[in-house]
C-alpha cells in the first residue's frame, strides 16, 4: 500500500486539469500538491506528456527536492516548488498546499512584456487586490548558481520587495518565463492558474480597446475582494 | 409538487447555456427567468459551478431579494436581477423575463475600458439601434451602501440618462465589471449574452484593422432593426 | 418524389458547414445551391437555428426570389443571393453554382473597418491573385429602395468598378455588413467563406506584428494562382 | 507487403497531427518522413483533404523529386522537401528524418509581416537559442526558375547566410508564405511546427501588451537551451 496515495491522486488530478483547460501543451507545465505532516510534496514526472501520465507515476519529494519515492525523475522546476512551499507556506501557517506552472499564452504574454497586470476590473479583485505581480529577470550570477532554486527565490523576493501576501495573492508573473500559482489545494492552484490566464487575456484585451484604460478605484477592488475573502464574506454557500 | 418547477428549469437551462457557450468559466456568471404572476424569479445559487447545477438548485426569490423557495444562497448578484425586473420590467409591461450576467472576455474588455460599444456593423445593428451602453465607476458611497443593488440603481440610471429603452437595447456593460443582458425569457437573455460577446469581439477587431473606423450610418442601422424589430419585420417565420 | 430533392441536399449540407466551422453563431449566415437548368436556388429558411434544419426545410426560389417551392419562408438575404446568380452567373455561362453569406469574426472586422484585404501572403494568392474586394456603404437612396437587391447590386457594382473577375475572386466584403462567398458548387461557396475567415485572420495578425507589412509582389501572387488555376496547373490530383 | 509501410505510418501520423492540432485546415500544410538507409521519403499526396489521408495513400520519393512508389501525385511542396533534406540532412549526418510544412495563423502572420521572431521568453528558448529566422522574399527570376526547389534554396541560403545550424534552429518562416519545421522523426517535425505556432502567438501577444518587450538576455536563452539540449541536460526522463 502506498502512503502518498491521496498526494499522488492530488497532483495527479491537477495536472490533468492543466491539459483539460488548455493552459499548456504537450509536456509543459507541471502541478503539485503538499502534505504539510510529511514534509513531501507530489509533482509531475519530467518531460512527460499529459496523455501519459499517472497517478503512480507522480514522484514524491522533499523540501530540499530529495525524491522521497517514485521512479521517475521530477519535473525540472522541482527546486521552485520546494522554495515556494517552503517560504510561503512552512514558514508561516502551512496555508498553500498547492503550486502549478503554466505555459498559458496570456500569461506567458504580460511576463515576457515584463509588466504587472493592472486590476483593470472586478474578475481580477475577486482573486486578489493589487496588481498581479512581476519579477525581475534573473542575474546572471543567480542563473549560473542554482536556476530553478533562484527562480522561487526572484519570487519570494518579488513578495518581500512589495510587501505582498502569498496568501492574499495567489500568483505571479516570472519576468521571460510565464506564470506560477498556488492555493489551498492543488486543485486550487489550478484554478489560480486558470484565472490569471483570464485576467491576463481580458487585461491584454481591455489595452487594445483603450490603451489608457485606468485601474478600479480602491473602493470597488476592496468591495470584490471582501465580498469572497474578507470576514464578511457573502459569496458562495455557507 | 414544486409550483416552481417551470421557472427553475428555466433558469437552469439558461445557467447551462453560459457555459456551454463559453460566456464564463467555473461557477462565474449568473441567469434568472422571471415569473411576473408570481412576482420572483428562479436564479442560480452562489459559488456553484456549472457541472454541479441541478434543477432543484435554483433558488426563488421575489423582488426585494427574499429567498421564496429553495435551500441554498442565491447569486451575489441577486440583488441586481431584482432592480432591473422592477423597473425595466415590474414598472413597464412586463415584457422582461429573464436577466443574464457573464465575465465572457470581450464584453469585460470593453467594459473595463469603459468604453460603450459603437454600431460598427449590421450584426450589432441587427439587435440593438444604438451604441450598447457603458454605466459609469460605482462611487464609493454607493459601494458603501449597498453594491449589488447599486449596480442595479447604476444600470438604470444610464439608461434613464441615455434616453434608451431597455426593450429595445438589452444589454448593458458595467463598467470595470462586465456585462449583463436581458430578454422576453430567460433563453433570449443567454442570446443576448451570446450576441454581446460576438458584437464586442467584432468590434474591438475592426478597431485591430482600422483605429478610425466609423459606425453605420443611420439608415442602414434602422434598416437593420426594423426587418428584425419593426411593425414589418420580416426576418425569420412567421 | 421531390424534383428539387438533391438540390436541397447540397444546400442543406452547405449551411451546416457553416456551423460546424465556425463561421456563425444561432441563425445567422446562410448558403444556397444553383441549378442553372431549372433556374432556381435552394436556400435556407429566415431565422431557422442550424440544429433545427432539415433538408425539407430549404426553400426552392426563382431568380426573381418568388418561391417555387417549399413552406418555410426564405432568408431575409434570398435577393441578394437573386442578384449574384444572375449576374455573375446566369448571365456568364452558369459557373457559378453555389453562394455562402456568414458573420465570422474576422471577416465582419475587415467589412466593419471598410477596408480591402491586401495579398499579404500565399494563403491568399492561392485563391485568388489580388485584393479581396470591399464594397462602398450602401446610399439611404438604395437601402429605402430594395434593401436585399441593392445588397447584391453593391456587389456586381463593385466587381465592375474595380475590373474584377467573380469566377477569379470569389468573395467579397459588404461595407458594415460582412462577407460573402461563392464558387462551382454550394460546397465550394463554403470552403471560400472558411478560407475568406482564415485569410482575414492572418491579415489582421500581419499588421499586428507589422503596421507597415506590404503586400506580396506579383511575380509570387502570380504563382501561386498559376499553380492551382492556371492551365498548367499542378496541384491537386489528376 | 510494402517495403515503406513503416515510412508510410510515420507520415500518415504526422500529416493527420496537423489537422488535430488546428495547424491548418482543408489539405493545407504537409508533412514527411524520410528513411536514410533508402534515400527516400513519404510524404502527403497533393491537394487531399485530412480526413481522406489514408497510409497507402503516402507517396514515396527520392531526393530528386521522383516518384519511387505510390498512386497519387505527391504535395506540391515536395521539391521544397528534397532539398531540405539533401542539404540539411543527407550532407551532414541524417540527423533530420521529419519535416512538416503548416499555415497556422500566428506562425505566417510572422511570415507575412517578414519578421524574425525574437526570443522573448524561455518557451522560445527551450527549443531554439536565437532568433526563428525569416527568409527574403524570392525574386522573380528564382520564381520562374523553379518555385518549389527554390523555397528549399532559399531556407538553405537563410541557415548559410545567418551561421545557425538547422539541428539546432528547426523551425523557420518563409516570407509572404508560412513556417516550415524540421526534426529527428517526422513526429518531432510537427512538435516543432506546433511550438513555433505557440511562440509566434505568445510573441504577437507580447508585443500587443509591451510595443517595446526586450529579448530575454542571453544567459537565461542559454541555459533554457541547455537544460533541454546541452551535453548535461536534465530535463525529461533519464
Amino acid at each position: 500500500m502506498d502512503p502518498y496515495r491521496t498526494l499522488r491522486e492530488e497532483a495527479f488530478e491537477a495536472n490533468l486539469e492543466i491539459s483539460r483547460r488548455n493552459l499548456a501543451i504537450y509536456t509543459w507545465g507541471n502541478a503539485s500538491a503538499y502534505d504539510p505532516g510529511k514534509a513531501v510534496f507530489a509533482i509531475k514526472p519530467s518531460g512527460v506528456s499529459y496523455d501519459k501520465l499517472t497517478v503512480e507515476s507522480m514522484v514524491i519529494v522533499d523540501l530540499e527536492a530529495v525524491v522521497a519515492d517514485g521512479s521517475f525523475a521530477p519535473s525540472s522546476d522541482t527546486k521552485t516548488h520546494c522554495v515556494l512551499y517552503r517560504d510561503f507556506s512552512a514558514s508561516r501557517g502551512n496555508e498553500i498546499r498547492g503550486i502549478t506552472h503554466t505555459h498559458s499564452p496570456y500569461a506567458v504574454a504580460w511576463a515576457q512584456a515584463r509588466f504587472p497586470v493592472p486590476v483593470f476590473g472586478t474578475t481580477h479583485a475577486d482573486h486578489g487586490a493589487e496588481d498581479i505581480p512581476c519579477t525581475e529577470v534573473m542575474s546572471e550570477e543567480a542563473v549560473s548558481r542554482n536556476y530553478e532554486l533562484e527562480t522561487g527565490n526572484l519570487i519570494v523576493e518579488t513578495f518581500r520587495r512589495t510587501g505582498k501576501n502569498p496568501v492574499h495573492m495567489p500568483m505571479v508573473l516570472v519576468a521571460g518565463h510565464g506564470p506560477f500559482a498556488w492555493g489551498k489545494t492543488a486543485a486550487e492552484s489550478i484554478y489560480h492558474a486558470a484565472v490569471l490566464e483570464e485576467v491576463c487575456k481580458m487585461a491584454l484585451l481591455t489595452l487594445t480597446v483603450n490603451p489608457h484604460a485606468e485601474a478600479l478605484p480602491e473602493h470597488i477592488i476592496r468591495k470584490h475582494w471582501e465580498r469572497k475573502h474578507g470576514p464578511n464574506a457573502y459569496y458562495g454557500q455557507k
